[in-house]
């Protein structure tokens, strides 16, 4: 169709899987309202509400007066990959060659490195459902085919070493959890990771794990993958705990058979992460950095429990504890089947911004709510809402 | 054979047929080299050795002051588009809706988005040979097939209208031409770029028009292909001409049908460019920034015509006029056919660095020559040149 002799330039077929992220939507009706002068509550961004920490920024502005300006080579920075390397070694006592870590633009990058090099055409890849959207369209992208699997909170919404032995089959080529994930916040055990990691390697298959909110967590240790899969691929950032988002700026962690693959895409994708973000990173293993951070990871944890409280106080369900990052996924199936009316509603009526289920699978019935503001604006949030639903929202 | 019951993962099919850049290991020697103190000339580096405007850095410096540190939307700060479709407006003449500029993480995004936009699997993208690696290698990266063909100084090195016609077939969804070009420096005049246009809408094909050097053109005045083809896939940068390339931050121009879906894709793709450089680059189209950057471009002018006069007076052959980039393109045929041999050679006796013409495709017998150092080494390169050939080489 696309090559009939047509005027009319055409999309490429994948196109038509790839779906812009709905909340997209939700955020140009927030601005709108905003430019009106409304005061719209903000619960859909995917991004702490913190500025980088001064440490991170100093050193970048040093970076920039010494005219750091330059390309550094395709897998980073020296200096950052050993830092990554040592960071790995203080935290979680896992010693990796800083020549297995690449540094890449955001963990965007490191995930379509991945991915690049391992799905060919009509590969499969098995993720989970609910799950971040990019995940799969990347894997589109590459002409895979993403196999979204429904887990439940059975499974704590997490893929677990029986759906890889369920649904892997001939075409399947690699296995995507994420821990802590979003948009449910829940984390994967390291036992259970290791199930993973065996039934992966039993079905040859490659162990993806996305850690880019692994500081996030809350009444628990922190931990990697790593301990427990040392072959697998690991994805990492300085987006979130960092909270250098604009910097784009993540890492991989992949084993040594795959560096010179990796190196070689990352030549061709993009040629290097921004240098200043590189240099203004070296900051963020400090200890000071690190002080800061665990302040604002500790503040996180406590609007995490206040939202928790506002949501179920109101009649929403979180059927799984939210451990990490900085989301709760509600179970909305009291008041409605279809969050997406719900959410266009909470935010005319009500000036509520919110991201439905629907941009992270099918999942018509929840909804997440981000705790990326200040106790107070959560708390007025919950006013909003309790009185939205007690005025009879079903659908 | 990848899905063997091997207990070794493999990576896709896909990266055999993509090559790492071959100059890296030039590099890498010629690192080692200075490592035990050789003094070794750079004259294989695809970037100036200016670093950015400090108009430039200062606006980036008093963006991070600000904390400006957050995400832009995925098609960029609306002021910076703006920026750049004034610059066209005030450049060229050309009036563009700011909705049809998308900022992205270098040219490398900006390309890669279109190619994703335009290349199903299978489809074909016609591509001049020599030409830039990374562009063939983003079309396999899509699953597309890239369709080299060689052009010779018949053309000045560049596809033109009779190449369209004669090599687009039923999968050819586009032509990717590059004006100034790397490696030749040679550019395209604008009646060739309308023909151009008229024999892609022809045969249904999109064309790209790559104009990442576009500010660095010599005896002659700097234009764009949106003068004759409005409907053309522009990409753009600010790393050569503006000097930001470790920033890595570039743009597109694209046809209002197309917007959507590339800002879809660059959701998925990378988020958003980094907001420092979004930032830092609203001062690139001041008034002093663009004289500093008109002083800088007379300066590799100057470079350029030296380095034309070495290399001819020692009996290498410039087969078209480069007019611009920083690059010379030389036929070495009167010394070897083999310029990876004899570029390894140049190290390891002479201490140059230069790039062989099997990194731009099936050009045994060519070499790429940057002139991104100062005047004074290129005169000691060109000494050692001299002294190399002349002892006899004939590979």
């Amino acid at each position: 169709m696309r090559h009939a002799p047509s005027p009319v330039l055409r999309s490429a077929p994948r196109l038509a899987q790839i779906e812009p992220f709905h909340v997209m939507r939700i955020l140009e009706a927030a601005k709108q309202l905003e430019a009106q002068g409304r005061d719209v509550i903000h619960l859909e961004v995917g991004e702490p509400d913190f500025a980088t920490p001064p440490q991170i920024i100093e050193a970048g502005i040093r970076a920039l007066q010494a005219g750091q300006t330059f390309y550094t080579g395709a897998c980073g920075l020296p200096a950052l990959r050993e830092a990554i390397a040592g960071f790995y070694a203080d935290r979680f006592g896992v010693h990796i060659d800083a020549r297995r870590v690449i540094v890449t633009p955001g963990a965007s990058g490191a995930l379509q490195l991945i991915l690049a090099l391992l799905v060919g055409r009509d590969d499969e890849v098995l993720l989970a459902d609910p799950g971040y959207p990019c995940n799969r369209h990347l894997v589109t992208l590459c002409e895979g085919r993403p196999v979204n699997i429904a887990v439940g909170p059975d499974s704590r919404f997490q893929l677990l070493a029986r759906h890889v032995e369920h649904h892997a089959g001939e075409r399947t080529v690699a296995t995507l959890v994420a821990s802590p994930a979003n948009p449910t916040g829940t984390v994967l055990e390291l036992a259970e990771i290791a199930q993973l990691a065996a039934a992966c390697r039993k079905k040859n298959v490659a162990l993806i794990v996305d850690e880019i909110y692994q500081g996030l967590v809350y009444e628990r240790a922190q931990e990697t993958a790593l301990t427990v899969a040392p072959d697998a691929f690991i994805v990492n950032s300085f987006s979130k705990f960092f909270q250098m988002t604009g910097w784009r700026l993540g890492w991989l962690v992949a084993p040594e058979w795959a560096i010179p693959e990796l190196e070689k895409l990352a030549q061709n994708l993009f040629l290097a992460a921004p240098t200043p973000a590189q240099h203004a990173a070296l900051a963020a293993f400090s200890a000071d950095t690190l002080a800061l951070l665990e302040a604002r990871r500790s503040e996180l944890d406590t609007r995490r429990r206040a939202l928790c409280k506002i949501l179920t106080d109101i009649g929403l369900t979180l059927p799984s504890p939210a451990q990490g990052a900085f989301y709760l996924w509600a179970d909305c199936s009291a008041f409605t089947d279809n969050t997406e009316t719900l959410a266009a509603r909470l935010l005319n009526v009500e000036s509520i911004a919110l991201t439905p289920g629907r941009d992270f699978g099918d999942n018509p019935a929840f909804m997440r709510f981000a705790y990326t503001q200040p106790i107070a604006r959560l708390v007025e949030a919950g006013e909003r809402l309790r009185r939205s639903l007690a005025h009879g929202c079903t659908s």
